[in-house]
């Protein structure tokens, strides 16, 4: 069966967001009227599995091996069915 | 009134995504059964606008000017009212 994934990876609160506060530097200097900006990452996985929740364990798996850093990221897994 | 913009900037179809690509690589490397991966980026905004219309008038304007580059990504906004 084909899945497909939605990783949401983002920074843990607290830590400050370099890049998310270079955009808020630069569109205040373009004179937009914005207070704060916050940047993350998503991944689309297209994947094989068994089922719904062989797909997650998986995915949870591809993130603490490799896409997250479970230091600093919190990260969320939505599984979606392509499959009819 | 305060609006959060959820922005999302990703690569127009048909364009190599390479970071997409090496993830991919590194994935299968590890013995994931992958088949595809897409990888794109969020922003959270926090501005100040006169009602949603507005903020998402604004926040199109921050991406033309700044957050993303037309001839390579498209971009999806979404308008979350953060007032009473």
């Amino acid at each position: 069966m084909k899945y497909k994934a939605t990783v949401v990876i983002r920074l843990k609160k607290g830590l400050l967001n370099p890049e998310g506060k270079a955009i808020k530097k630069a569109l205040n200097f373009l004179n937009f009227d914005v207070e704060d900006v916050d940047s993350y990452k998503m991944l689309d996985i297209i994947l094989n599995a068994e089922n719904e929740e062989d797909a997650k364990k998986k995915v949870e798996e591809m993130c603490k091996k490799l896409l997250a850093n479970p230091v600093i990221h919190n990260y969320y897994i939505k599984i979606e069915s392509l499959s009819q």
